[in-house]
């Protein structure tokens, strides 16, 4: 049955409930939290038939990480990861051209949720992420991400053939690096696309260079530090819904 | 003489030395550090007359919080608070218009510093922060600001008065709001401008809302959950850099 791990606050838990990705073991409430905060939730837990539990705010202490879960714990399995076939399947659904990113090198979990929730707002269909990477403290990556993490596809990426599979289906993949000739904002995203962005000590790997189909460059100020991997991300997926509602309008 | 406090790690006090903004009092290298790894920081050092005292690391981790020091400390003054009126003289001396990120209700240490850097690498000239904010503990917004904190001019604001007075002079404030009708990409901004951004929890002050000249929206995917004040920031800096490289072209 795999591993089971816990959501915390309302937030994650409500948009779990909602993503339908993880299956819930448990509710754990704190006695003397107030309901009516609680009644979405609650609400949406009976729906699928979850069981709540009260418990001792000092319970839920010792089982969350800090003490920001504001009386409601979730015991759920983990979330699933996408094979890239999932992913295949994901993008013969989706009537716009996909955006997809690509993330090798990030440095912690709390980057990651932030990357995860720009990523959905920014319009991305899923995010990709190498498998060593996969290590981290769900409770860290969703708390950032706010929600996010439930909704966002992850894919599990094993190797760079996956890439290139994408690639002979149309998509091409760009990667972000420094001092390259095209900017962002000359490269067009409207077109099928994956975004490699590498991680700040290593940039990206060889192996994904290799493959890109073009490279583009975030302008930045001469002599300023360079940005970090989430805001890098953030802003060329901003520049995609940019070009991308310019053809709707 | 005022409060003293500590830098961890190369990467911020190189930048504090380059930035001349603190007073060094000394700065603690470990035994057994590998001096070539030092060499700029020793020269510059040198340069200025700071004292250099070699150290036990673990008196070194006695003092840093957490263990990314990487063997050198540096004991200095506060990172000096800009005035309105030295913000008025800073702008004075600037070639291009003004470009000022006005933030109000940043959660914590770590995401000032991200968002410090973005800020200067995006081109941004000074940050206004309410003066309230002002406890952040200055290790934890130095690291991930990657020197950008040493760097940037920081203005301390006490009144929003200050904010009518930089109007008088020219500039533009401009509010982020969800749901106004013009969109960050149908804004003017190649003015002189004071972009100001709400904490993700009350959104814009009442009072600064009351004297923004206009508003602008960030466009984001429907149902997503918003961006966090950090990327909001970044993504405003970097359509400004882009309208204003647009100019030069």
């Amino acid at each position: 049955m795999g591993a089971m791990e816990h959501l915390e606050g309302r937030q994650s838990i409500f948009a779990a409930l909602q993503a339908r990705q993880r299956r819930f073991e448990a509710i754990l409430l704190s006695h003397g939290a107030h309901e009516e905060k609680f009644t979405q939730i609650l609400d949406l837990a009976a729906e699928r038939g979850v069981p709540v539990r009260r418990a001792d705010w000092r319970e839920l202490d010792a089982i969350a990480h800090g003490s920001t879960h504001g009386g409601m714990l979730a015991i759920v399995s983990e979330k699933p990861r996408m094979t890239p076939r999932q992913l295949i399947e994901l993008l013969n659904g989706i009537e716009q051209p996909p955006l997809l990113l690509l993330l090798e090198g990030i440095e912690d979990a709390r980057n990651l949720g932030f990357t995860l929730r720009s990523a959905e707002a920014l319009g991305a269909h899923a995010v990709l992420i190498k498998k060593h990477l996969w290590d981290f403290d769900s409770v860290e990556i969703a708390r950032p991400s706010s929600g996010a993490y439930e909704r966002m596809p992850l894919v599990q990426l094993e190797d760079v053939e996956h890439l290139t599979e994408l690639q002979n289906r149309g998509l091409r993949l760009i990667g972000c690096l420094a001092n390259v000739r095209q900017t962002l904002y000359q490269a067009n995203l409207r077109r099928p696309t994956i975004i490699a962005i590498g991680g700040e000590k290593r940039g990206l790997s060889g192996a994904v260079r290799c493959i890109c189909d073009e490279f583009l460059t975030i302008p930045t100020r001469p002599g300023a530090a360079s940005l970090s991997l989430s805001h890098a991300a953030a802003l060329v997926l901003a520049e995609a819904m940019r070009q991308r509602m310019d053809d709707n309008s």
